[in-house]
């Protein structure tokens, strides 16, 4: 029987994160685009997961463009996979006691290193649309 | 036994081909920009589906992104289905007889207005990256 060691979870992980593309290379996925977001939300301010949420719905509901729930979490988890990103629980004391999960970089250069790709990705599809317009109208 | 009627097929096929976006709304499918690039082409040119196919991967090399065949054919099928093309077989004499199939715009309007729907979905892609980019850099 196989055995996958912790090593090679992590690097098949590490691997996954910078498929940021589409197989073909068209545009890229919005996973990276979330991640690029929340490294910032996380830089910026302590952040549950679902205040995240709210905030980018907010954010983009003029644009047409709603996040799902289970996109942001996969994405938080992806940046806690890769050592981006670690949960912090806090318990809220009250009339009852509450986990809350918050969220803290642990890794700065790999969050900058982050952000810089899919900045790249951004800058390219830009380029892509732009080509389009001029292309068909 | 349901019986699937021709216009239910067809009712299908243009239900789908308005769903351009991700179920999210995150910028738009591939199968839609591609859609978008082979009216275009028709429109100035008699050419075969290997000729789009090559055109497109030599226009967008520099841009890291590389059609695949097997989406330039089901976007040209797609544009047959909902009434925007035909195929046109055309019998080549040579020293071996030779099908080859080329395409022609049979519906001018819904051509025009399949492409304007695009153009809102790239505009609107372009104002989403570009609040990411004044976001997060």
């Amino acid at each position: 029987m196989a055995t996958v060691t912790e090593a090679q979870i992590r690097a098949k992980r590490e691997n996954d994160q910078e498929h940021k593309r589409t197989p073909s290379g068209f545009l890229f996925k919005q996973r990276a685009f979330l991640k690029m977001y929340l490294i910032t939300l996380t830089e910026n301010k302590r952040l549950y997961g679902h205040e995240m949420l709210d905030l980018l719905r907010n954010e983009f509901r003029s644009l047409g463009y709603r996040p799902t729930r289970s996109e942001i979490y996969k994405s938080l988890h992806d940046l806690i996979d890769t050592g981006i990103l670690e949960e912090v629980v806090e318990i809220k004391e009250g009339l009852k006691r509450q986990k809350v999960i918050y969220y803290r970089i642990i890794n700065k250069q790999k969050a900058k290193k982050y952000k810089e790709l899919v900045r790249e990705d951004i800058d390219r599809s830009i380029k892509i649309l732009n080509k389009a317009i001029k292309d068909n109208f």
